[in-house]
């Protein structure tokens, strides 16, 4: 796609100053620019860039007063950050919907229900008594197993893959190489010191606006469903075990596990390598630090944690900032031991 | 696949009370029951749940005494816990094995011997020289490179990929996402600062009724094998690193990693987010807690660890114990300080 | 391949004692030799392996003195170890590019342009406006999309991602599963809990000779670049954030994850499971422990660091050998008090 500043300044309401014919094909940082993007400077701590940008065309405020004179074409609006920000969301809309077609070969299992203005690249894979909502984008060696629901404008990147029975909601974007559904980890030990292997026969369910990382795992449930709460986001290389339920908006960074049956709470914000153990339960708005590890319920909402085992963030910071002093603490109890040793009465 | 109450009674040896015609294709909990499915009460602290219960039907012992009616279909047994067990890895066996047949287009080289009763789905792609077992189910978009070797009654499910010349028995499973045989991470440092890489020629076996989690990733050995044996149970995105050996019926949960050249014991039990290093041996039935770090050899057989770097559990608990109150012992030590400060002989 | 005993004696300048038309079509440890493959013996530690190996040929020192009548092969070289190395890289080398063509079905977009030598397998995905170097080996499964790059002798083995718009440098090797320019991780709050994501539209750049592990993350910029510059290894199952910068020939082992906007040095070395926080900056030739989180810039070069939060790793050493003590430092102040009390002026 490609615009001329003209056009950008028309749907942002703004004016040209230089270049009208200028042409635009991406957006960058003013210090990144090259000669078909489109920059902005709001903060003036990067006014420099602006006199020797690459861009070609640059958003400022319709206020700015130039210190010299510019190459680049300007356009002036209100507000160049939220300017830039509506033209970048746009670009990304246009972008990541464009898809549309069939590319061949791709498979369609029978009794498949598809909407409309879909994508599905080559060497996707769409099993039996599958139902695709509209304007979803299913990318090349997608793979959707037997069974499943996918809602409207949700996109799948290549290589991700959806085992049979799951049900993915409208708004939802999974990366590439993520794992939807894979068998939960369940072993009975028996007396020979083998294992036999608990049958998964649970789903997996996101509700709407649910975002999955590349190479993030949502084991399903044993039996049931493992649910991802409308507005989960989960960064990448994430484990999700069986029968784990994970509350609305609740975001979770990269590496981070949930062990099985466990219950996040809604908008809690979850480091990345956290580990959380399995069959708790953990309240609302619970905010935990990076590589801790949550080991117990914790049924107070809002409150931070910190640590493996993890502890409150103030008791974590106090207790470490004596752990910090350790040596030094040692050398305290070593000069009362000599000082008392001196005091004590001899015994005779 | 759709049963009548009365044809499920009669593989459990059991009695229909209620709809013997009652229609059932899945299995649920008793709380989380639908029309079709069908359920059991054991732990009677589920009992209240029969009364409201949506399932299709209930499997319960035959001497448990009504309450009330019950709308649902009841299908008395001897021990119902046993009898849905039952029903539950029969239900698992044919949903999982169910599917035969090749769906096309699948990419077979030269010279591969495949059994019977195989599945191979579209996409999937199988190198020259393979020798795939019976009844091998072979999902969509997974890879067998060249000259692999794959025993009876092993499922690949979507996506998985085994490198050139690996070994895989009989009666495993590879969730989707899992990479067998991938190079060994094995560098030379030169003098000018940069790393030539140390060629890695060797594969992975992988021993009989081992199961891969998804997205977990096992490397070939630099030179022979990497060695997975039987009754192995990886969790999901575990790293094990090149010529590692994983003993008999070691269970290894997610996110955990084993570095290069380590040999874990038969039995053993390690948690989450786990770190072991290389080069060292870790003896039978070693315990290890989620998070921590073996940095050393374990020579003593059963015994469990804990921490990063971990120790035995009951000395990191000892610690731990202390560690939390720190801040009080700090404050002792001033007082401490305090007092013999009073109690000194002013040396004038 | 196979050669003969005669013809590998005359690659490395040797001398052969034995069957000459010893059929050789592997390379492995003495120990674990077979009847056609070829080991060597440099520390005289494994000498006694050598009267009783199965391999077919073995590399021995030109002055090396038989103790007894051996039933292998012996190629006798100047300099056993480096022989041996040097027929590891080139078998190696031949293993690794020897596929060429393409096999069907595979996917080209349009306008793509494709260099000589190349192995296309089946199922991988070529999207349009790409631009492909001589000698890439494209494994089944691959998907590379829009506008991507791949320099001259490139491996990307099976089932890899190349998100649009990424740039792949020349001698990169890409293993399975890996996934780069995947969307970053980017969510703003808004009022009523939930998140808007903030559009991710820069790109990944892989500079030359670049290892990238299985399963192995690198996300797009938010705008402009992810780089990660000549040289750099990245062991499997590592998470690379958005806007990251990797400086050359820095090594990174498994599960690691650096986050968003984070600067690395050169010649850094950073161990399994460690995590980097965001926004800062790491210092040349900097060394980080496994499992240790580095949650501040670091300025100075050359230094190591451990523990989570790490600091140097010379105070972590010292804090830890106290922490260990801490049960009997607990002790030893429970006297102290007992002491003290017992001298203190009884106070009427």
């Amino acid at each position: 796609m490609e615009f001329t500043a003209a056009q950008i300044a028309h749907i942002l309401e703004g004016k040209v100053e230089g270049n009208s014919n200028q042409k635009i094909n991406t957006l960058s940082k003013i210090q990144e620019g090259s000669p078909n993007s489109i920059s902005f400077l709001s903060n003036l701590k990067y006014e420099n860039f602006l006199y020797d940008t690459q861009a070609g065309a640059v958003i400022i405020n319709e206020d700015y007063q130039l210190k010299e004179k510019v190459s680049t074409t300007l356009i002036r609006v209100k507000n160049s950050y939220t300017a830039f920000s509506t033209l970048l969301e746009e670009y990304h809309k246009l972008i990541t919907f464009k898809k549309t077609g069939i590319e061949q070969p791709c498979f369609v299992g029978e009794k498949v229900i598809i909407g409309d203005n879909i994508y599905r690249g080559a060497f996707s894979y769409i099993g039996s008594n599958c139902k695709i909502g509209n304007n979803v984008k299913i990318y090349p060696q997608v793979y959707i197993g037997d069974n499943v629901t996918i809602g409207n404008n949700t996109i799948l990147y290549a290589g991700s893959k959806i085992y049979a029975d799951c049900v993915i909601g409208s708004y939802c974007t999974i990366q590439s190489g993520a794992i939807i559904g894979s068998d939960g980890f369940g072993f009975a030990p028996l007396s020979d010191g083998s294992y036999k292997t608990i049958p998964q026969i649970g789903n997996v369910i996101l509700e709407d606006h649910v975002d999955i990382g590349a190479n993030t795992v949502i084991d399903c449930a044993t039996m049931g469903s493992t649910i991802i709460r409308k507005g989960v986001k989960l960064d990448n290389l994430i484990q999700i075990a069986h029968n784990v339920e994970i509350g609305k908006n609740t975001v979770i960074a990269s590496q981070s596990g949930v062990s099985g049956s466990t219950k996040l709470g809604e908008n809690c914000v979850i480091g990345g390598q956290v580990g959380v153990v399995g069959h708790i339960e953990v309240a609302n708005r619970t905010s935990v630090g990076a590589q801790s590890g949550i080991s117990r319920p914790i049924s107070e909402e809002g409150k931070s944690y910190f640590g493996s085992p993890a502890v409150e963030l103030k008791q974590n910071l106090r207790t470490y900032s004596v752990y910090r002093k350790l040596p030094e603490l040692l050398k305290r109890i070593e000069e009362l031991e000599e000082k008392v040793l001196h005091l004590l009465p001899l015994e005779s």
